[in-house]
């Protein structure tokens, strides 16, 4: 009884914890949008405001969606396995639709601008982040949801999916911060200094990304929070593991 | 045999890993050495060079001896906890020293120069980590050296002051690569989207932190590789789970 209420106490800060980071994410991408939408113009898929499509989409794919794609296997924890990893694979699928765009958006203003691609440590751990997020996206199909994978082949990877799912969100968190740093120098040049609004909202909005990593960094690596087998999956991986075993369900 | 056959293994792997982290280190703290001696004039503690203390302080300090200081319990191993504790803590007291010299070295050079302090979301980042860094070792010497704390307040606080170990070093890197973004912008200007010498090596410079971030982070969460207690500990730590639980050691 005492342990089960124990339990329950330990879920309800879970929950407190994954709504923190919801109210967290909605406030990266409501400052990200008055920032763009008000302070530098507004968004266009043509001219100069093309590039303010950037920082949107990337804060909504690369650093919302994928924040709570990590999160899918805490909150629906009572699903099928195979429901959880349809709803994480698919939440990764809008994340890198919408990076995309955003991605796109940075390159064509760049070309209209004259302005070299991807020369700045920004532009080459955004590349990297990307390019490494979309490999573990494929792999992590081809092992997870594709039906030929082994159990032992799934549960060795695992542990180096997850580690990187976690080191990638938190890169493209860095790499955020880096474009905050960047387009403020750039946008506002000496004035910067002075910390205007714009400045200070930005900078605020740099601490809150910060503040989102953390949270979602929290609640996935809490042991005791980990969704549980359900029954009928316990059943199967102890099967699973006489037989790897070699023995037979009857023997100690 | 060959779990032991299969242990040993393991930490070859891990040992790997170390020599790996150590060699990224290093190439990351000459390569800050090259940056500000060759390309931004070299080192003094007065006038426009003072500046450049504070990046390799920094590299130094917050992620080199940082890093290393949460590799202690992997690679001591075999030392009692009291001394990997004492090096532990000791190797963060230098990467404290360090950092603050590199702070205020960067303070000094704003103010001589008239510029500003702390507007950037580099400097609230760095504020905000080097604060909290300050914190995590007065509270982790108060409950895990001082005598008075009690074992299960230590056993309570610790996977936090592991968590939050790991988000520092992690948020210490960002805050470099924000600074180095900077940094570039504002010694090379519109060259640096011409990617001359010092940008490809600063930006570099930014991926090699990531690597050794990422190297770090891999090894000290394998539980696999985990330090494991030693005998005598292993005896103390049964007699104190047989004390709080309320049994006599003899009861099953």
């Amino acid at each position: 009884m005492e342990r089960s209420l124990g339990r329950y106490q330990g879920l309800s800060w879970m929950s407190g914890f994954v709504a923190s980071s919801q109210v967290l994410g909605l406030a990266i991408i409501a400052i990200t949008g008055v920032w763009m939408g008000h302070f530098r113009g507004g968004f266009a898929w043509e001219g100069a405001l093309q590039f303010n499509v950037h920082p949107l989409c990337m804060v909504i794919g690369m650093v919302f969606l994928f924040g709570d794609a990590l999160l899918v296997y805490r909150v629906f924890r009572n699903e099928s396995k195979y429901t959880s990893k349809i709803i994480h694979g698919t939440l990764h699928v809008f994340a890198f639709v919408i990076a995309l765009v955003g991605i796109i958006a940075v390159f064509e203003n760049h070309a209209n601008s004259k302005i070299p691609h991807l020369y700045s440590i920004h532009s080459w751990c955004g590349i990297a982040v990307f390019i490494l997020f979309f490999s573990q996206w494929v792999i992590g199909f081809a092992l997870f949801l594709f039906p030929g994978a082994s159990n032992a082949h799934r549960s060795r990877y695992k542990s180096l999916h997850v580690f990187f799912g976690i080191f990638l969100l938190t890169a493209a968190i860095g790499t955020c911060l880096m474009g905050i740093n960047e387009k403020l120098i750039f946008s506002l040049g000496n004035s910067y200094s002075q910390l205007p609004v714009e400045g200070v909202l930005a900078n605020a909005l740099g601490l809150l990304l910060l503040a989102f990593g953390v949270t979602i960094g929290y609640i996935v690596t809490r042991d005791e929070w980990k969704r549980p087998p359900l029954p009928e999956e316990q059943a199967l991986s102890m099967d699973f593991k006489t037989l790897t075993e070699g023995d037979s369900p009857s023997e100690q």
